[in-house]
């Protein structure tokens, strides 16, 4: 029998897993930078956080969820984002308050929707995502902006534009949601069955919708940014006058609202053009989600963050940047005798910190200084029955390609003096 | 509403998580050291491959699995544990025929069991696993106990001792099965009713029951050593022999048979009796499993591995060992003239690699001190209304507590002077 990874899955395999650790380190990396902690959550939740917290006139809890129940009948579902858990674990772990009101974490690792998997879309796909809890101020609202914009840049990802808008507070949503339902109203006969759904549960639902996405009325849709109430409006100002104080190129996006129910205030995307990725690529987007942390239980808690599809950061990154350097030493044993010598050598170097690995095979010397130039080994240290009587090793620099006999008793210290330790 | 983490699971707090990239890292590190590189298979399987690869009468099987139904109605699982989709993702990959005979591979994520949670023992745990395919050798055998030690070691966990024991290849195992079978016969009816089942399905099982435990007939028992092949016997005393020039202390531990289906020939475990895991505790093992890879539908392949659970290995470690070294300057602005420039300041500083954070909450000098000393930073940079005027910076030394005005153009030569870079 034949078993393969189940669809929209894949296997991340030991030659790309050094591009996967690279992007990682990268992403971590800026995290200490920004003085964001790390922070995990469980790969599944109960099913009503997600229905709550994303939305349940979302695509993503409606279509994409993959829940089941657990042997005790509870409704259970793979996290489809990472947002709602680190709301949930915030709440319960009563992390508001916490000392240091504004809480700045990051989260990284697997999300799951069911989707129809196609070219850079998996039903396992992997999040980097940021959240600052706490603190209600647009200066949070530009850090975020920021530390997104360091990631793109880090990664060297090229033509990169920082899209913004701002949906406004629980007043300037509800006087939009009127607005955009006397807009759409003389249009719904023409508008897909799901819009006419969309129209009476949420309406700011229509002018993501992918079938529709070309009638006339979307275009001429009224504007978030036309609705925005007093303290919305100074709220945006703010952060527009943030950003260009700091140079930050930006566009005011009136078209963008984000697909998930729980954001307010300031939304933004990083949208691309880097030829890896198509024209008009998101890599990364986020907002504001003030009433999130509260719709969970909480105390009413202000909240921003974004999110990177890693799978895109992949896709956009060099191959180049890959954190496999290659081993120190490659251990070559020639016969039975050699072989117990070079376990026992090759004990020693790790115990000293040095990568080596050695041949289990029992090839003769071509196969194994194969095996040395695949591992990109600095040194092959061969050992035959004379090395083993003698106690010596003959060592050959891989690159000058020479090669001296060294005492085994001297070996260590040759090795650091070589290579510069 | 109140939402809590399903049970069985746990959040990692950005307080707890440094320990866990500590622990990462080590692990990363020595797989270097090994030239061992990263695999990653999905959080879920066809729940087939487990039936088939863990084995059908085990408790994992049986009892432990989160088996669901997709949307097409597919059985999907996730995965109660590393080793069988290494083996699916071998053969889909056909990895079998890289030019690198011998694929040595690790993986390190979460693993999902429904038990019954207790201390140490959580439904979404964490293991790290290592497996070496491709090349039947004891040598191999004695590379992943080798790499098993080295974790212990760079964890300091304090008393462990290998155990090791034989369950020899497909002959060894149907002469034991049926000495072992003869032997329980008698006993039978004063055995508990799975291990009546596994009588018949797989005796070997009666041997782990945690029921008749010490039913008197347990210490009785026909010991796999006993009934071992010609080569079996040959390959067990060679692991012996090389654990012996190496001078590695083991024990060879007739009662040790493990818990899953696919093992063979060699098998071990740590046991630890660190006080901060209680005496005989098992913090990993692994042994060989020859059969597995053909089992899942590859070709013949001998494959050779160990795993460690995670949150045993946090619970040895020492609380000190921590990633989280604390920020290199924490920015203090007073006023809002002073916050618009600290972010122009703490952009600069960041994009020269410094680690920073700032006040983004307006509060005073003394409880943004209370910050700056919770983050560990290393300076604070005070910023009032008459800094921003004549473009200074009060550079305060969070451990000499002596304080300087800087001129804003050189605070970075300053800081890099001060900080050794």
């Amino acid at each position: 029998m034949n078993y393969k990874a189940p669809r929209g899955t894949v296997d991340i395999l030991p030659t790309d897993s050094g591009k996967w650790l690279k992007l990682e380190r990268i992403l971590r990396t800026i995290a200490d930078n920004y003085n964001v902690k790390e922070m995990r959550t469980p790969i599944f939740e109960h099913t009503e956080l997600f229905n709550r917290a994303v939305g349940d006139t979302t695509d993503v809890v409606t279509k994409e969820m993959y829940s089941f129940n657990d042997k005790k009948g509870r409704s259970i579902t793979l996290r489809p984002e990472g947002t709602a858990g680190i709301a949930r674990a915030y709440v319960e772990n009563k992390m508001y308050a916490w000392p240091e009101k504004l809480t700045k974490v990051y989260y990284m690792g697997p999300m799951f929707r069911y989707e129809r998997p196609q070219s850079g879309r998996q039903r396992q796909f992997h999040q980097f995502g940021v959240e600052m809890l706490g603190v209600e101020s647009p200066y949070v609202d530009v850090e975020c902006m920021l530390m997104a914009l360091t990631v793109v840049k880090a990664l060297d990802i090229k033509d990169v534009t920082l899209h913004i808008n701002s949906l406004g507070d629980d007043a300037s949503r509800e006087a939009y949601r009127t607005a955009l339902k006397d807009h759409f109203r003389p249009h719904l006969h023409e508008l897909c069955e799901d819009c006419n759904d969309r129209f009476e549960k949420n309406p700011l639902r229509i002018l993501d919708c992918k079938v529709d996405h070309d009638h006339p009325s979307m275009a001429t849709a009224p504007k978030t940014i036309d609705y925005l109430s007093e303290g919305a409006k100074a709220h945006f100002d703010k952060v527009c006058q943030l950003l260009d104080e700091l140079d930050v190129d930006y566009v005011i996006d009136t078209n963008l609202v984000r697909g998930l129910d729980y954001y307010s205030h300031t939304v933004f995307e990083l949208i691309s053009d880097d030829p890896k990725l198509g024209a008009g690529s998101t890599v990364g987007g986020g907002g504001r989600y003030n009433g999130l942390v509260e719709e969970v239980g909480g105390p009413a808690t202000p909240g921003v963050g974004f999110a990177f599809g890693m799978e895109r950061l992949m896709l956009a990154m060099d191959d180049e940047m890959n954190e496999d350097a290659g081993i120190d030493a490659y251990i070559m044993p020639l016969g039975d005798d050699a072989k117990d010598y070079a376990m026992q050598l090759i004990t020693i170097l790790r115990a000293h910190g040095f990568c080596c690995d050695m041949d289990f095979v029992g090839r003769g010397l071509k196969g194994q200084f194969k095996s040395s130039d695949r591992f990109h080994a600095k040194y092959a240290l061969i050992i035959g029955d004379d090395e083993v009587k003698n106690e010596i090793v003959q060592v050959r620099d891989n690159e000058t390609k020479e090669q001296e006999a060294v005492k085994v008793e001297e070996l260590i210290a040759y090795l650091d003096q070589k290579m510069g330790v």
